[in-house]
Formats: structure tokens, sequence, C-alpha cells
């Protein structure tokens, strides 16, 4: 065999096999209750719906959907994003928009086009895990940034210093990284002001925002506020915020399918990218996606998913809250909307160790650790509340709060 | 807006928007009868046995199709695979296999896995487009050898030079880039021999080779010769070879989906490459098209569509035959598979530029020229048969003989 470790290249030696995806595959074992991915709830998929739609393809324009098309996207969806944008207030041209593979692929096309190794992107503590993957996959670095006391985003100074630091240190940063609607995996939801005072900070920086939004319409409690895409639209329209959506939670993830909404000179440059990358998402899908959304049904589904998000979530705040010990340094977010709530225990408990004993009682989570770029924090883990039932979300976290029990009395034996 | 020219990664500046994809745009006017694409038949697409093949995930696993799936692959899937591949002789396990979107992802995968900035790939000259696009896009290059006079694979000697030169020179070449069947854009299949002399080259090297077999299965004449990759498997089996097949050509390429053939220590490189690209490969089309291998229909349709190519491309010939001007300096392949032939002009025609007079004429192709990573030929065209019709080929050689002759006789009067 060929000497393939002398071969690849520093990005493939910067490419980090997610321990928490291998932890993943442990804990889809059916005997054990998983809070760890991060699935939709498959009872809201439309099957009957969707099988209408792509049947309405087959009948009206199989071979076209079956054969090659172009890298920008189909036609026929780009019309029906433009429109469902347009519902919440958002104003595109199809030359504002690329159909993707769904948001991971996005996150690599911005990584690609943006990131030289030794590059920074700055990014919350904690953040989505693919996101750094994609980060790291160009040998890139992530400057860090600690969240408000509040909750409500950035701490605006700790990313002013951390900013004037790096750029003093000559530190290259290409852009900023955010999950302002339901943070994947923190769960909370940026203010409007943080979201102005992040435009600021753009405009006066010259750095683009990578705004990834895929739980924006995931929300079942409060009201919505505007996306960064959004207020930068209704503001000074200076371009600079890149905005990631996908189907993957207000439909079906089965199906990859994503875009991105940013000023057309950046998505002219995504388009070169993708080209190389797989010349175009899958046509058939595109157009089955289309011909559904043309049903006008995909607002019911999102609605029916709010809905049962909010029974999962207030279900899952309920039982933390029964079977969580009673201490000031146990705490967890009450998300308005998304698929995760964030779990803080005492410093003193480690969940990468937790998580062991928590397999052993058959529930599973994913700690927190995996969402640090660098220098994690050790005492907190993500919990999905989309995925599991009702009964399970009661016995899994009355498991895990035993888990949490003995683990605080052995380290407090110590 | 942010001054994004400055933003963008080295890499993004090195990536070409393909004129001839921009081109074919152009050429896709109704009234132009256009040889540029390269688009399989869609008259062969087995429209209603794909439609009963997704009834059927639809009744039976539509919640499974449309949640998200494995990074490797649907298990159905690489299955059918590992069984449509035995009975080529290639004997695989799951762990030899990784499910891509289509072809072009797969060369992107092992380009970003291989290529450092100013690494070098060694592949024909001219070679595909897309592989190319891909190893620039990495801000790689590529060592171009020409292949021999009998048009039966490299110019062997012409290898061992320039790539002694290359390793004299310092530079680091990583992989060896090759379509051995029904060469894109060339046309023509390497011999056995050739086949043989590349695998000892890549012993004797330490260098992989990078197989890329889309047209495989689509012979229309003469008999299969085994691949480089299962050469290496009944003999010295040392795992060099990194081999890419799509469904693109043997049934559908709106499907976007194929595979990749590898030592399981690349496919697990692979896997956490994709994983960070686009999580995994549309799980719905994975089982659909699973379901549909599983009929045992596939088998016919390659058959028809090798039966269909065989007759057009023997038009093309003809037409050929009966309309270029008779010179030996004006010559064409005669592949025996493949979508593709290549037209060799005068030295003195610029097909860049006679593309222009020949769009006039309402035909079109591709101009050799951007089969060439540097120092282009300037007097080649590949030519598409499989997509237009009968009649089409008949009409469109004819208005191409005639811009031929135009461009001869203008050149000669100079």
């Amino acid at each position: 065999m060929p000497d393939f470790g002398s071969l690849f290249s520093i990005n493939a030696n910067n490419m980090k096999a997610s321990t928490i995806r291998e932890l993943l595959k442990l804990t889809q074992k059916p005997d054990i209750i998983s809070f760890a991915g991060g699935l939709p709830a498959p009872e809201v998929f439309p099957v009957e719906d969707l099988r209408a739609a792509a049947n309405v393809i087959f009948d009206t324009k199989a071979k076209q959907a079956l054969q090659y098309g172009t890298t920008e996207g189909d036609d026929g969806l780009r019309e029906e994003l433009i429109k469902f944008e347009q519902k919440q207030g958002v104003e595109l041209k199809k030359e504002n928009l690329l159909v993707v593979s769904a948001s991971q692929q996005a996150l690599d096309i911005v990584a690609k086009l943006f990131l030289d190794p030794g590059d920074y992107v700055i990014a919350g503590r904690p953040t989505y895990l693919g996101a750094l993957q994609a980060i790291q996959s160009y040998s890139a670095k992530v400057l860090g940034i600690p969240f408000s006391e509040a909750q409500d985003g950035f701490d605006m100074d700790a990313l002013r210093k951390r900013h004037a630091e790096a750029v003093a240190g000559g530190k290259k940063i290409k852009y900023i990284y955010v999950i302002p609607d339901f943070q994947n995996p923190a769960g909370f939801c940026w203010s409007l002001e943080k979201r102005k005072a992040l435009l600021e900070f753009a405009y006066e920086t010259g750095l683009p925002i990578l705004e990834d939004s895929p739980y924006r319409e995931i929300r079942f409690l409060g009201e919505a506020i505007p996306s960064i895409y959004q207020l930068d639209q209704r503001g000074a329209n200076k371009g600079v915020v890149i905005n990631l959506k996908t189907f993957s939670k207000i439909l079906v993830p089965g199906a990859r399918m994503g875009w991105i909404m940013a000023d057309p000179a950046v998505i002219s440059k995504c388009v070169v990218a993708k080209q190389a990358m797989d010349l175009c998402t899958n046509v058939f899908t595109q157009m089955w996606i289309a011909e559904y959304m043309r049903t006008g049904k995909l607002d019911a589904v999102i609605r029916s998913t709010r809905e049962l998000y909010k029974v999962k979530r207030n279900h899952m705040v309920e039982a933390l809250e029964r079977y969580m010990p009673k201490r000031a340094d146990i705490r967890w977010t009450r998300p308005e909307g998304g698929l995760f709530l964030w779990l803080t225990l005492p410093e003193s408990i480690d969940t990468d160790r937790l998580l062991l004993k928590a397999i052993e009682k058959k529930v599973a989570f994913v700690a927190g650790s995996g969402f640090y770029a660098d220098e994690p924090e050790h005492n907190s883990m993500r919990m999905n509340f989309s995925y599991p039932s009702l009964e399970q979300i009661e016995e899994g976290v009355k498991r895990l709060g035993l888990a949490v029990k003995e683990a605080i009395d052995e380290s407090e034996r110590r």
C-alpha cells in the first residue's frame, strides 16, 4: 500500500473524526433512550403528501428531473423559496439564492471560499460541531467568544476585546459564525439588540456574518425576531450577511436540501465552488420539494412541528424540574424554539465521564466539550427533545437525574 | 459591502468559473443542435420502474428514508453495489465502499484529502474538466502527460520522464488521475498492457491511482478490459487504486449518486472528509436506487443504453465521413464506448474561434482547449453523441462540416 499518511494533505491531517458522531452510534442501541442526536421528529413527516408530490414529478417532468441540472439550482424551487422567505419579510431575487445539499454543504462552501490555513473564524463558545468540523477541515481556527450572562447573544465586550487582541496579534479573521435563532447547542435566542450590535460590529470591522438559521421557523414560544440578514436588508443593506437555511428541520432531513441567501457577488462565487464540489444538487429532489411547496402544505407541517416540539420541550423541562437534584449550580436553558436544551452541572462534574455512567443506565446525551474548538468546558451537556417520545423523555430524564446524583455524591466523597 | 475580494481564500482565487459551462448555457437555445453537453440519453431513463421503486420506499420505509442517514451510506445500497461489482468480477466489502453524491463529489473529496497548495496531480493531456476544477480548487497543479500515438493510454516514456523531472525539481506529486474506460474527452480506451504498466508505475513510485470509471459499463464494441482497480486486486493487491463509479451514465444523473471503491484506510479518511462536507448523501435517493437495483432491471437499462449509444456513435462517425473535408489532418476517434468522440482539425484552426462560427450555423461542440490544465492544444473538439437524436446528429455534423470548410478556406486565404 502507498504510504497514504505521507501523502495526505495538511487539511486531511487537521480533520477530526467527530468523537460525538462515533458515540452517537453507541447510543443508537434500541434499549438506550437517546437525547444525543439532532434528529427531527419523524411523526410530523408528511409522507403521503410527499409521495403525491413525487408522483406529480414522475407524471409531468420525470425526464427533466432525472437529468443533470444547473449548479445554481432548479428555477421552480428557487421561485418557491423566494415566496417562502417573502412571507417572513425577506426580499430575494434568484441571484441572492443558491440551492445546496443542506446546510453542512453550505458551511463547507463558505469555509472553502474564505479560509486559508491559519485563518480565524469568530464563533460562540459553545457552537455547532459541524461548523467547527468544516472550519478545521481547511486548517483554520476559531476565535471563541463567550455568551452573555443573560444568554441573549455574544458578550459584546469580550467580542471587541478578543477581536482587538487578535488583530493586534496579526491574526487574520475571515468571518463571524452565529446561530441567532435557538443556538445549537445551547438553545437560547439572540435578542434584537444583540443582533443589531453584531451587525454594527460587522459594518465597523468589514467582516461578513455567516448566520446559520436551521431552526428559525421552529419557534414555539414568543415572537419572531428579525434575522441579522433581514436587519441588514431593512437597514443599510450592505450585503454583509450570508444566511443559511435548510429543509432538514422544517420538513425532512433525508432530502438533504437547503439554501444560501447572500449578496449576488458571494452567491456567484459559491456557485463556482459548488460546481467543483458536486456539479449540482439532486435534481429530482429539488423538483419534488418545489412541487410539495406548491401545494401550500409546508406551513401546516411547520405549525405541527412547533406544536409537537413545544409539548416535548415542556415535558423535558418539567421532568428536569422533577428529577434533577435541586442545586443552584444545576441549571438548564428554557428554549423558545429549536431542538435542544443545554444543561449545566456543578463544575466538579465532567460530562464526558458522566456519559459512560449514563449509558450504563441506558440514557445518552452529548457531552458539551465537543462544541468547543479549544479549552472546552466540561460540566455541560446538550439534550435533544425533538426525537424521543414523551414516555422516553420522562424515563430518560429520570435515569439521567439518578446518574447526576450518583456522580455528585462520588465527587463529594473524594 | 465587505471587501470580499480581500477576504476570499487562495483556493477561491484559484477556482475557475468554467468557460465551457458558461458556453453550455449559450448552446442550450432550442434551435441549436448541441454536441457540447455530456448528457445521457433521456429516452432510456426507466421512469416507470423508478416510480415503482420510489413508491415501494414510501410504502415500506418512508420515515427512515426521510430521516438523516450515516455518512458511509445506506446499508441496503451498499449491499446492492457489492453485488453489482461482483458480477463484473470486483470483490468488495462494505468497508471498501463509500456512497457519494456522484463522481464530482468523489473528485472533490480525494482532492481535499491529498492536495496542499502547489502539489501536483499526474493527469492526461487532455483530461476531464471537472477533475481539473477540483484539483485547482485546492490550489494544486497538474503534471500533464500526453497519450500515445496508438491512443491506448499514457505515453509511458513521457510519463517516466516528466515524473523524474518533477521529482528532481522538488515537485510534490500526490496521485495519478486517469479515465481508462472511454476517456473523457477523447473517447478512447486504455489497453490491458498500458493499465498494467501504470499499475507497475504506481507500485514503483508509491503513488495512488485515482481511476475514474463513469463510462465503464457503457461499452458497445469489443471486450471489457479489467479496471486498474481489478488488476491490483487480482495481482499484488496493494490497495493503490481509488476507483470512482456513478449512476449518472448507467441510470440517471439527476439522482446525483455514485460510489468510491478503495482500501478501507482511504475510505475511512474519505468518510471523515465527507462528514464535514454534507453529513451524508440524500437518504431517500439512496434507498430508492437500492430498491430499484433489487428489481434486477438495471442490467437491461445498461444494455439498452449500450445499444442506443452504438447506433448514435455509428451515425456520428458516418456523418463525419460524409460531411467533413477529406484531409489527413482532419481525424476523429472511433470510441468503443462512452458518450464522446474527439475531433482533431488542421493546426491552423482554433476551435475556440470555430465555435463562434458554428453557433452562427446553429451547431455547438466543446472546444478542446478547456480539457488542458495548461498549454492547451487549440485544434480539437469534443463531440457528444449520446444526447442528440439521429436526425440532429445528421444535420448538426452537416452544419459543422460546413463551418470547418469555411474556416479552412479562410485560414488558407490568409
